[in-house]
């Protein structure tokens, strides 16, 4: 008796959802998020309760344990673990360095492993050989690179609006340096940190090797010790020592997370998701728990509203983006496998700060269409920019299957990303409240509005 | 011979600035902000050097040195004092309060008096009527209010998008509740802090007395504290007791600042400006030590670019916002009575945060125009946001004798301000670098299309 009242009672709402004026609907899901929002403390119980999680890791295991439960606890459609393969890479215990200028002056560095490096097989020492491009350290050739300690220190370019553009005037250091140190015989490799801020805590970050090269180890020093070092080789020469303990393991099996609500029509998919696991210092807050608990809130949200929706809306927790996105190539292939059929793909992988605007990843027309049902009805909700751009690196495999659907990224207030991306400073504390309630508010928005117009 | 050479490598500067395309104009302002900004480094200093700065304070005379100090030394064609009369409003040394429940629990308050309370004269006890709005209040009659603590415990409704519209739901608790709490012979008065996070600091801000009213003494008590008494105040009856030691003293003589470059055309003169002056907690970052310092910088990077104003630019420090406005009622008649005039007035004194548009107070006529000349110019720098509201407090009473002219406020990502403002919190460290530098660069770009265009 008491279920069937329950159910009379939600009718009304369940009938009324789908054919309200969407701004009506819209300020609905932010009245939810912000006066009765989870996500901040679901955030909380991700950072606190699990804590950094890098694949490999216990805390990547009880992540997807911890994933599983609060999906379930919400009792969506269907919940599942979708089997994935991920690699497995440790910093170890020993992690130490330290400059060393011509008249004797000590200073210790703040430095951190870069992901996938190899360790240094105890204290290494060089001689400093800065420079500010791989294509400069390639002309230097072999001679003189041969034993020395090579320092990446090309700084972000602060005149970007958009600091994800000075990231990616600088992520080659990263990403390649080492790898090209390697082959012209250097004896090990720092980078400044990839941040825009002037401060003592370095940051990590994934970079490979090349097939066949005898790798050496590669670490980020702080900006701060970059600008010090800086210094010390303007006066003269500058040895580093230092001492890497990171290894690399076999491969484990990890899991994507996912919950479905099913669509009434048809069975095209809306996926929508962030990362679950992260690197293994900080917790992870912004990079990407902001995420994964924007897409969880996005889908309670949208369930408490009574909404049903017309295609199938898919919340994937993805695994490994940080160091190979394993998890988002096999849901691509495994999508493909399966023949699912997929409507398009929106994620949030920026962080918890105040959302701006979506990029739209697509042919100019299907930009157009998108904006044409989102730009006005979202304007209310202080969502100023949709405009092309990119989706992310959880959904980027899919385009490879589905070359012709739409990935969408939600852009967010960019300032101050790099300040706590892939380090130490990335904490709970770091996030806001609000800025991450409204976050949530704008991908159930973008959810809703394009289960309904595409 | 040099200053020739000087002279001459900068004349094309100074001849291009003005015809330039807009947008590769306002794009040097932004390299300038982000690349060699001081607004960063100059509010460091009004934050560490001066600190808290209420009118009357030694602070406050500090501050007016500092202002004037650091408009010189960047020589702006014209610097001066201009002499206001300011109220004179202390703390003082005492300043407690405890709750203490029916069954004997005692928890101590983190309470701050109201800007412009009376004492207490002692510790005063009274028992506590918890009500949410004036009217309340006022119905309950004298009978029932006398000698109780009267508690407004209206929070701030969340679901409002911008934080200033839930801020003004909640301020006639503030500026009026006490007054009426002593009308009706109330012991004293406690309010839930004008805050949208739930935390544990009090924030301050104005309040008055009717004429006539026999004061008594106001507070504002943390969020946190009042979640407790409210909690307290279900289970049975909550005493309270509390002293303020704070007094009004004579008003004083202080000064706006003001820094002018002299436009070339006519003596039409554009002002913006924001408050010297801060609360008398914390250190004034947010409010508006960033306001500040943004039009500081913005009169700074427009003169480094060699750019000569068609109108009179004015850089006004006021003073006195806080507790009664009398620097921009003052800086208004001076104006009219010297028969100066006024084109256009810009305020930033919503924090250092990221901007994201401007409110334009005006008629529709006039909020066209702006929007005609800025809107699709300033996108490309992420201000989405040119629409019609509010000027600010320091430039409003220009209104009253330049009824037609438009007033501008710089609009900022409001998500954080009521965590901060007029309390402890509001501290140097609260401000990032480069979100105080793009509002900087907002402010001299708008300033400078409203120079070519108006």
């Amino acid at each position: 008796m008491k279920k069937l009242l329950i159910c009379l009672l939600l009718l009304p709402v369940l009938s009324t959802a789908q054919n309200e004026d969407p701004s009506v609907f819209i300020r609905k899901i932010y009245d939810e998020a912000l006066e009765n929002g989870e996500a901040y403390e679901n955030l909380r119980s991700l950072c606190k309760d699990i804590g950094a999680r890098i694949t490999g890791s216990a805390e990547a295991k009880m992540a997807v344990e911890w994933g599983r439960n609060l999906l379930e606890s919400y009792e969506f459609g269907n919940v599942y673990l979708q089997e994935i393969q991920v690699p497995h890479w440790e910093r170890g215990n020993k992690e130490a360095g330290w400059m060393i200028s011509e008249s004797g002056e000590i200073s210790k560095l703040h430095i951190i492993a870069l992901g996938g490096s190899v360790g240094t097989n105890g204290l290494i020492e060089g001689e400093v050989l800065a420079v500010n491009t791989l294509d400069e350290l390639e002309l230097l050739g072999k001679e003189k690179v041969e034993n020395k300690i090579v320092f990446f220190n090309r700084p972000f370019d602060q005149k970007h609006i958009s600091t994800f553009r000075a990231y990616g005037g600088c992520i080659d250091q990263r990403w390649d340096g080492t790898s090209l140190a390697s082959k012209l015989n250097a004896k090990g490799v720092i980078i400044r940190s990839l941040a825009s801020s002037s401060d003592e805590h370095p940051h990590t970050g994934s970079m490979h090797y090349e097939e066949g090269v005898e790798p050496v180890a590669g670490a980020a020093i702080s900006t701060k010790d970059a600008d010090l070092l800086t210094e010390w080789l303007a006066k003269g020469k500058v040895t580093v020592k230092m001492e890497l303990d990171c290894r690399t393991f076999p491969n484990e099996t990890s899991y994507n997370v996912i919950a479905e609500e099913k669509g009434h029509e048809d069975d095209q998919i809306i996926t929508f998701g962030g990362h679950l696991d992260s690197w293994d210092v900080g917790e992870g807050a912004h990079d990407d728990g902001a995420g994964i608990v924007h897409c969880i809130e996005a889908l309670r949200i949208l369930k408490k509203l009574g909404y049903v929706p017309n295609h199938t809306l898919r919340c994937v927790l993805f695994m490994n983006e940080e160091n190979g996105n394993w998890g988002g190539k096999q849901y691509a292939e495994l999508s493909s496998e399966a023949k699912e059929k997929h409507l398009c793909a929106i994620e949030s992988d920026r962080g918890g700060f105040l959302p701006i605007g979506f990029d739209i990843e697509g042919d100019i027309q299907q930009v157009g269409e998108v904006q044409a049902f989102t730009s006005e009805v979202l304007e209310e909700f202080q969502i100023f920019r949709i405009q092309p751009g990119y989706g992310g690196v959880d959904i980027g495999p899919l385009k490879q299957y589905y070359p012709e659907m739409i990935q969408i990224g939600l852009a967010v207030n960019s300032q101050e990303y790099f300040e706590y991306h892939h380090s130490e400073a990335d904490v709970f504390e770091s996030v806001n409240k609000r800025e991450l309630e409204l976050g949530a508010a704008a991908m159930a928005a973008m959810i809703y509005l394009l289960d309904q117009n595409l």
